[in-house]
């Protein structure tokens, strides 16, 4: 659970991130940045904004922004409707991001890219400055997510 | 056909649009910048400037970057494999591009995207001050590419 203020807070620490890596916004775009707790409601450490530019049934793409050391929990995304599940590409824009997946740990920093196969565990965090990373991908559904924590929910309760 | 030299100053000029527009690219990205005439050997007025990112068999995405008043002939991306052709989201970045699909005509401006659906003819043109243009889509095969100009090539010659 996380509270209005946190909410308009990431919201407007994610808007001036993007903006900050050169990222222009529409003023519905800012409003629309999803912020994400994971449930868990310890947004500053553990959690996640989001800005969804597009998600059709063949392709998705989308920014994600990290406050200062924040972290996503570790996860991976399943097969769905005959197909073996989301692959995503991660391309860090600002600051620094930690990538762990299959057992090995991906330092990017801006200009540095990584492809994530699909139904591979996965968690990343952010350096002490933060970070932007723009995620290419095919087809997102984020409700179909299986965390490793079981305390892990996708959807964020504001209060 | 293309001059080494007209290659080299387009990626130049490319690379320098990227980095107006916020965007960090590897030495190796800034040399696999893409400079494509259409075999019309008018670069400066037909023709574009393509870095790809990542093009799985599921999705792409890729940067694209015109000189000011620089066209990009009418295509459509045709059925393959079983799929119905490439679906694409342009977003521009920076400068203006306008658009013309299906009988529309549409002026994007950073912050601004539209979606083409597959199998769709379309052009776009840059304005005065060229412009930068994300692309996201399913997966891309240029060669596979349909121009309304039957002297249209897409593959480019450097003499």
């Amino acid at each position: 659970m996380i509270t209005r203020e946190e909410r308009r807070d990431a919201q407007a620490y994610a808007a001036e991130q993007l903006t900050a890596a050169g990222i222009v916004l529409t003023d519905a775009e800012r409003g629309a940045i999803e912020v994400a707790d994971f449930g868990l409601s310890r947004l500053r450490e553990q959690g996640l904004m989001l800005l969804v530019y597009v998600n059709t049934d063949r392709y998705c793409a989308k920014e994600l922004v990290l406050y200062p050391e924040q972290e996503c929990p570790e996860h991976r995304h399943p097969p769905f409707d005959g197909t073996p599940g989301k692959e995503e590409t991660f391309r860090c824009r600002r600051g620094l991001v930690t990538l762990r997946v299959a057992g090995k740990e991906l330092v990017l920093r801006p200009g540095d890219q990584h492809t994530i196969p699909p139904d591979t565990l996965h968690s990343f965090g952010a350096g002490r400055e933060g970070a932007v990373v723009t995620e290419f991908s095919s087809a997102s559904r984020d409700d179909l997510d299986v965390f490793t924590d079981p305390s892990v929910r996708r959807e964020t309760v504001v209060a």
